[in-house]
């Protein structure tokens, strides 16, 4: 018997204490990354210059769960647990009879789910003596979270950002200086890989493999520095399951049982981090559950990508991984879901798709803002670009419900709101946004 | 025994069911509002053209509990109860024996406050077959809470947006436009108002006391229309005390008392909020209860302002109301902290300042984002410029317990997030803020 209730929050002792490992859950397991040197399965040693031991050993890991130490608990305790809500307006502006939910991340003080890999990946290096993290950032969202997740474990951070945000958005620059971080346009000239691309083409606007190729460098030369990275691997999809471990609770509280799961896709982990812990119901339980992926038809890697390994870099400098990739070459048009630009995706999530557990669905861009402006004006919340194909996606799925008159429950992850990103609903609302 | 949490959560069926009336608890009741043209106190006939009979009402009551309408709970309840934080981060960096409590509002779709009465003056206004609200907004806060307080229930909004805010940010007007709004710069061609400040000046930057004139003629004139202000009224404040009345039950939960409440004041909103339910504990009870309302040097009302009638608008269209002011004409220094500068404030507020129940102090902004900064890299939140000014107050506060050894519990107002504000930042982080 479903609640009456809107909101369904849970109190700061009910967070997860153990994150949740879907590996032992799915019919085939990831295959494990490729030395880009010698093509055989690397070793942690290959992994030690880039990543704390911890790190590696939760990559690498086939236990089920995998305990939250105290003092990422502590500073989960800053925002989380997030809040799940019943989107009891947008239900009846749709006038459907499906019950439709949001997990919301958007409450961190980043914005989005990123902090809770990021709070985890900045404990686990100062715990090893790290006094410096490497990486890059895209739309920003990534180095957001970790500027903060540094500032709040005392680590220097340096963010190489993809020069076209650099420029457009200086509002996610501030956030990551307010935070203390170094912030860097790249191609920068502090590595060779930014060097090389400068020599090449000294306007170059960048992109998200370029930055890559320059922390991966920066963190392999120097011995105080790490790397860290904000999706696709293994260790980050796991700290996020705190996402969907704390939504099967608040499901419970609700009164009720999803019966499809929704998240958007650029690396893959807000849409694991919602989804894996419910894998277990259809993998082994064999519930009729639905998954859906979702992900901009201006880069169709799970729809239209091929099932390969394939470099997580453009420089070529990372280890291969198994996945859906459009090439480590490709370069997307410039869409407004930054977060959603990447030419590959987290290999748990590729194999989950590959073996038909996980379904999905590309948008194009004004399908996603149309959703968008619809769910800001129903819910108040403004979405997240991203998060916006997710609600597009659910939209659907409770229309579709009307059409049948089935009642169905469906979940989706909000995992940010959009309120660094309003430039692209100026254009969508005066009609200059173009569909990639 | 104060407890070990840090985040004091309420259920949404916690979310009080009247609103708290601080007039009866008052040493001395507010002087009544006069007619600009009599100079006799104004009755409910007069404010008719501008406000719906409910809020006339509920601007003269001297009932203590107002009971808060059904459909307004229900809007409420998509980001209420807001959370009450123990910053237990903050205090272990300023190593202070205080016990220092932050009511955080940010956690609303508009990013403050604003929504708490935004929402119940748009219920008000449609229940009495209102079609279309006009008002002002000076940063922008103001007309985003209203704008989608109006999508909510189906009402035109039309915000008359200080031209210099129109120009510098886009983020909030696009803000309001999402939410479906109508937004015009202002001094506008829209008014006389309007139009008599751009013949003497086509380049006028605006004041919020211009686009105050703008939007109650708008108003005046239409049949279809009324008037919505954001602060100053006693039925904005009444609206507003949720905060407190919350922020009560909350510090019971955390099994604590606070020895100091404080808030930053623009036109007094937020500060009352938060502060007015706890007045009698004070007027009635007799407890050692320090207020502390927080205001910036560069508009310093309460701290520099003469008590006495004054017009609310340039233009002196407006009631004269008895306050702190600094004379209708003026106009504050460009500050980042654009909803702190009015030129009054809120007669209620004011009364109470006169009769030594609040204390006042301003600070200068470089002092403010100092304050700021701090309180990101310690809490994670990025404060917003108005908010930052509580923050400062009570990091004083809890630095002067640290001299003296007490322990004392500081309870203050986060009004709002600072993520469209995010240049105010980039300036002071770059050395680029000067003091007004």
């Amino acid at each position: 018997m479903p609640s009456d209730e809107t909101k369904f929050l849970l109190r700061e002792n009910q967070i997860p204490t153990a994150w949740f490992n879907v590996v032992p859950s799915m019919p085939t397991p990831p295959s494990p990354p490729l030395h880009p040197g010698t093509m055989q399965p690397i070793g942690p040693d290959d992994l030690a210059p880039l990543f704390p031991m911890a790190l590696i050993g939760q990559e690498v890991s086939t236990q089920e769960w995998i305990d939250i130490p105290g003092p990422v608990l502590d500073v989960y305790r800053t925002y989380r647990p997030s809040p799940l809500y019943r989107a009891r307006r947008l239900e009846a502006y749709l006038g459907t009879p499906a019950r439709i939910y949001y997990k919301y991340e958007g409450v961190s003080p980043a914005g989005s789910h990123k902090p809770n890999t990021a709070i985890a990946q900045a404990y686990y290096n100062k715990a090893e003596g790290v006094r410096r993290l490497a990486t890059e950032t895209g739309a920003g969202q990534w180095g957001s979270a970790l500027a903060m997740a540094s500032a709040f474990f005392g680590l220097e951070c340096q963010v190489y950002m993809v020069a076209a945000s650099y420029e457009q958005k200086p509002g996610r620059r501030t956030m990551m200086e307010t935070w203390g971080a170094r912030v860097v346009a790249s191609p920068s000239d502090e590595t060779a890989a930014g060097r090389a691309i400068l020599a090449g083409d000294p306007d170059s606007p960048g992109s998200l493999g370029i930055a890559i190729s320059e922390a991966v460098e920066d963190a392999a030369k120097r011995e105080d520095t790490k790397y860290a990275l904000g999706s696709v691997l293994n260790h980050v999809l796991l700290h996020q399951t705190v996402i969907g471990l704390e939504a099967r609770q608040q499901m419970d509280l609700a009164g009720d049982t999803p019966d499809i799961v929704i998240g958007c896709v650029g690396g893959g982990s807000n849409f694991a981090g919602l989804a894996f812990p419910f894998v277990p119901d259809k993998t082994r339980q064999g519930r009729d559950l639905r998954f859906l992926a979702v992900e901009p038809t201006a880069c169709p890697t799970l729809t239209e990508g091929t099932f390969e390994y394939d470099f997580g870099d453009t420089a070529e400098t990372t280890p291969l991984i198994e996945m859906y990739t459009l090439g480590h070459k490709f370069i997307p048009p410039p869409i407004h879901a930054g977060g959603l630009r990447y030419h590959g995706d987290a290999p748990a999530l590729c194999r989950l798709v590959k073996d038909g557990v996980i379904d999905t669905v590309a948008y194009p861009q004004t399908k996603v803002f149309e959703a968008a402006v619809e769910f800001a004006r129903t819910e108040g919340i403004i979405p997240a670009p991203e998060s916006a194909h997710a609600i597009r996606a659910a939209m659907d799925e409770a229309r579709a419900c009307k059409e049948t008159g089935e009642s169905r429950a469906i979940l989706f992850g909000l995992s940010g709101h959009g309120l660094l990103d309003l430039t692209a609903y100026q254009d969508y609302l005066h009609g200059d946004l173009i569909d990639g």
